[in-house]
């Protein structure tokens, strides 16, 4: 069973994951892309290859854990947290510690292994949008788990163990520090001000300008002012919400639009990056909150993270968040791509959106 | 001139550095060991192919920038913060910038190529030591700034761009956001229990002894109870102090052989890793500090940090520190090797303690 223990200087809790324990040996040898199993575990026709799915969006008449899906959510092979189980919180002499308890999901976005998020149709986007939704809204009812971590690993320098396209969640029995500071400096600034530092943060780079990357209908992507990575961008609601998971319907329309756009851009800019994306949400046992604004942040991976970031926090970003955005606003992505339904996808199964550009 | 600029929401500071700025293109290629330039700037005999020196500790009747040196501080050729200028503190309209002033700084540990700091013999750390002490003394006249934070990079996972042994110090105008983290927790805890959390973690794996790496006469090794990366292992004086610039002589004599023993076990057991050590040390500012108190991470670089670990500030941790202690105990180092004085060294320049050795 892991175990979730409390770093009692700064509160920060770790997961010491004794079942994915590694010896010594384990780490001598370099990690690298030849880990990657022959066979693919994520691809359409290899559903034994995963534990049972907890969800799919399939086609009408396909069957579960067999061919015929679009979207595919299954449970971490190698989970760094389990459901079974209570918390069984305690002490340890001075430290504290639970049971790590909670739930580790993964969220295969495409049948096809050559397919990337950056080359997903819009409504394939937007299809993992609703994914993520309904998995959350899941998840929350069950009242010992109270934060839901969605994020996305690219390439090996994302920390990507398998190619084939897909995000993760990481749902926890306590709130993660830096969702806790964040919502903590947000409180402040809304006690002091009355209002939500997103929403002041939203104004101002729509106003300046120089830092936006894509403005849209409902959400604006900028190189934030104080970007601690090399074209670090975030994609920011325009209307205040705090939770991902209320998103509306035409939110995730945008929203498939907009993160399409941004990843490419990305992708062009730096010639296919390792990058990270995570989607940044209020606690599940929080109300609407009117200092917390939902986010995702998008963190292309290119430089190293040394001695002293690790020491200090701080970090040195040797691109000027403005560079950046201006440098991804002028990239034009190319027209929508020809939406892709799936090898086994009849028209009768398309979503009304689809059969709308059709 | 690098810019100083603070995260609205979480107070984090980032360093805009734009002399070190860096185009899209500069990002195409995956950056390897090859950028290593040809002839090493570092080594005896090349003093010419960096800024002046600041400081060495030379032997008797040799020149300064010339060669006949143990261990030579010189000014970072690409620093992150500059020392010219002040601090000219002001706000971009919602957001607070200042300049980045600052110093940065390279601590060269051996006048040889080949020498690791694992390979050092120990009255040469004891050197690196004093010479991080003595720049520490001399940057805290300055009262632009508060915060020296001295931090070592091994090998290429661990963001070291030349091969040749060395160390960093960036001293900061503003307490980066981690050390403000450790002191406010350790703070809250001395508020509450009228004690030193740092003193009752020495006590208490004393005490229980399975995380214990090395049990020295005033510095304890351990791997921490929530270890956030697998072999994590700190340093930590047994005698409470907040700043390492105040170490009496026979601390640095002891945290010679303790940080020879952790290195050299770390190196063994772990087939020499990539792996970063950093001081983590009270502000300028601050007398000495009854709640504070001065120790070194040292944090080998096996894993990745992916999305989960960006977004929460959770880590997993494959290996419980209960194992990477008792691992790490049982290595035996070798003997003491034996001295290395430098190819220029007469016998004169010897310090007592070596003369007493020999």
């Amino acid at each position: 069973m892991p175990e979730l223990r409390k770093d009692p200087i700064v509160g920060r809790w770790v997961i010491i994951a004794h079942e994915r324990a590694k010896r010594p040996d384990d780490f001598r040898s370099t990690p690298s892309a030849s880990n990657e199993p022959k066979v693919c575990p994520f691809c359409e026709g290899h559903e034994e290859l995963t534990p049972p799915e907890i969800l799919a969006y399939r086609d009408f008449g396909s069957r579960p854990n067999g061919p015929g899906w679009r979207l595919r959510v299954v449970p971490n092979r190698f989970p760094a947290l389990k459901i079974e189980g209570n918390l069984n919180k305690r002490g340890d002499g001075i430290y504290d510690m639970m049971a790590g308890i909670g739930a580790h999901e993964v969220i295969i976005e495409s049948p096809r292994h050559e397919i990337s998020m950056a080359t997903l149709p819009e409504d394939n986007i937007r299809e993992v949008l609703w994914v993520y939704r309904d998995r959350l809204v899941d998840l929350k009812k069950d009242n010992r788990l109270v934060y839901g971590m969605l994020f996305k690993n690219v390439r090996e320098g994302g920390g990507a163990s398998l190619e084939h396209t897909h995000s993760q969640l990481i749902v926890t029995p306590i709130v993660p520090i830096s969702v806790w500071e964040e919502m903590t400096g947000s409180l402040e600034f809304y006690n002091y001000r009355g209002r939500c530092i997103y929403c002041d943060m939203n104004q101002q780079e729509l106003a300046v300008e120089k830092r936006v990357v894509l403005d849209s209908t409902h959400f604006t992507a900028f190189c934030p002012y104080a970007s601690r990575f090399p074209f670090e961008t975030w994609i920011v609601p325009k209307n205040h919400a705090s939770h991902f998971e209320n998103i509306p319907k035409p939110g995730v329309d945008d929203l498939g639009h907009v993160l399409h756009q941004v990843l490419n851009k990305l992708e062009l800019a730096l010639d296919n990056p390792s990058y990270n994306y995570i989607i940044h949400t209020a606690p599940f046992d929080q109300p609407e909150l009117p200092h917390y604004h939902w986010h995702i942040e998008v963190i292309p991976r290119l430089t190293r993270i040394a001695g002293f970031e690790w020491g200090s926090g701080f970090y040195i970003n040797p691109v000027p968040p403005e560079h950046a955005a201006a440098f991804l606003r002028e990239i034009e992505v190319n027209a929508p791509s020809p939406i892709y339904a799936g090898p086994h996808r009849p028209a009768s199964a398309r979503t009304p959106a689809e059969r709308g550009r059709a």
